[in-house]
């Protein structure tokens, strides 16, 4: 059985205490916070519930500690510190600053011969397997990364720091038109605005200025001044019956041609119901690497680029290229 | 550089020579044949071509040597012969005896201190991957491969075998409602007819009763029987013109579920002009992967489960790092 430990019980950590029931040989051992024990309901009974300082001892008694914090100001500090003491995994997925957090995480786990997986779910994740894999098999092409439909949360959470919004989601649609381009082989050079639009779904408070709030949105640099944004008002109830989710996906597309000049595509794609359900099940497969790579003396830290897929698998070997391959 | 002999140059041997002028860091050394090299002109000016016969010594200087018979007589005798000499790849596709091969190859490679890497491709080989990745993200689910549209070597080859028979080509063809109903998560049982229809162009001998032939192929037992199979009769002019080409393809596509009920679906998928051209893009990416491996004292029999990815890149691991995750 591989023993898991949860830092941080938001929307991750919830999915990863449900992707641990779907693997019979993993076991969630804990789940630790920095609120009050006390205030912290987990679903799984049995399962403990502890402060985050309990984990500074590095003696609790876990295989893989998964941190569920976020990649602005929990990872950057927490991997490094809990990679000293234990084999971790994280989903850091802020990709300017990928070499940085790895040298940090790579130096402690390293050091205390613990093994570390960062930047792990489905982009970073995923998607980074099939641009790698299609990149080294059509030397000669591009790739193409499409995401949704699916929410934002960094954009619906920008929209609800507009002055007058009650509350907002966002969906990422890729453009159909840019796919079906891609797909052909064209290799198109697309702009931002090309690529996606985004839709917008926004409460009011009482008494805002919704042409206001529409100009502020349309017009916010980064997150909507280069997409075709449509933003529709709507009320609290609609918001929450319709809009209750976190649906993701997306797509990565390679086109290449071979040295005769035969064209060649190579898709991967996802349609999620669930972002961080999804996500979750992707770091508990890891896991079960990281805790088997520990097992076998390796340390410092990884990223999905460095496992073999063998590794992701509760099967023996001999069951995988039987029943697999 | 990684240098690189190819056995065998048939569709397979002269598409692994087109993959190796695409990558930089690998060097076509030599072809060697069992026919009368003089007879055999190879494509890239500077490549030795010679028989078979001069691999026996063990001291050709190669570092990947790929295989590029057949997995019906050819493989089964070479990959472990030569396994035992050299570093080598096959592309091993006989499904139901890749555990008897993977045994007699990896006995030869371990006990000469080589690695040899078998059933490379796309199916087995991508889509294995795919399949394995899939499985082990969403354990609670079901997987769905489709080949096509494409030619099939076997069942074309297998009409030919048909008395009155010219010529012929057959297609795979997955069908689309099939394919749908997958996707949709339905998780439907599909009978091999429900999955993929076949399409026979079939050029006949002078004097062939045409109405013979095409109830032999659409009841020859395993080829067609079980399928619905259509039958075109066309000159030996319009076969060449308008079914030259060795396109192929397909889906893997594993819908799931989280504990919470929430559906998702991945999909990987590979539209081929040319099938040996792409198998070959293949091959060449992990021979790369079976020099370093090798370079680093590896040895025994592999698959593609067994390979970490970032081994097939010929960039190093913070490049990749910094631009593909």
């Amino acid at each position: 059985m591989t023993r898991v430990g949860i830092l941080g019980y938001g929307n991750l950590g919830r999915g990863i205490e449900l992707a641990v029931t779907q693997n019979d040989d993993m076991e969630l051992v804990a789940v630790y916070t920095r609120r009050d024990p006390a205030t912290v309901k987990v679903a799984t009974e049995g399962v403990a519930v502890k402060p985050a300082s309990a984990l500074d001892s590095g003696e609790e008694p876990i295989d893989v500690l998964v941190l569920c914090g976020g990649s602005a100001t929990d990872l950057p500090e927490q991997t490094p510190k809990y990679a000293a003491l234990y084999n971790v995994i994280d989903s850091f997925d802020t990709h300017a600053n990928i070499p940085q957090h790895f040298a940090a995480v790579d130096a402690a786990a390293a050091g205390a011969g613990k093994v570390a997986l960062i930047s792990c779910g489905w982009d970073p994740g995923l998607f980074s397997l099939n641009r790698l894999y299609a990149t080294c098999i059509l030397p000669a092409g591009a790739d193409y990364t499409f995401w949704g439909k699916g929410i934002s949360q960094g954009h619906s959470d920008a929209i609800r720091r507009i002055d007058g919004v009650a509350d907002a989601k966002q969906y990422t649609i890729p453009v159909e038109e840019a796919l079906e381009a891609v797909r052909s082989g064209s290799n198109p050079e697309l702009t931002t605005r090309q690529k996606h639009t985004r839709e917008c779904w926004v409460v009011l408070e009482e008494g805002a200025d919704a042409e206001a709030v529409r100009k502020a949105i349309v017009e916010m640099p980064n997150y909507f001044a280069d997409y075709d944004t449509t933003v529709n008002f709507i009320s609290q109830e609609e918001l929450d019956r319709d809009h209750a989710g976190l649906p993701h996906g997306g797509f990565v597309v390679r086109t290449g041609k071979s040295a005769a000049g035969s064209p060649m595509t190579i898709e991967y794609s996802l349609k999620l119901a669930s972002n961080p359900e999804f996500t979750s099940s992707v770091l508990i497969a890891y896991a079960r690497a990281i805790a088997r790579l520990a097992g076998e003396g390796a340390s410092g830290c990884k990223t999905v680029f460095d496992i073999a897929p063998a590794y992701l698998s509760p099967l023996s070997d001999e069951e995988i290229r039987a029943h697999l391959l």
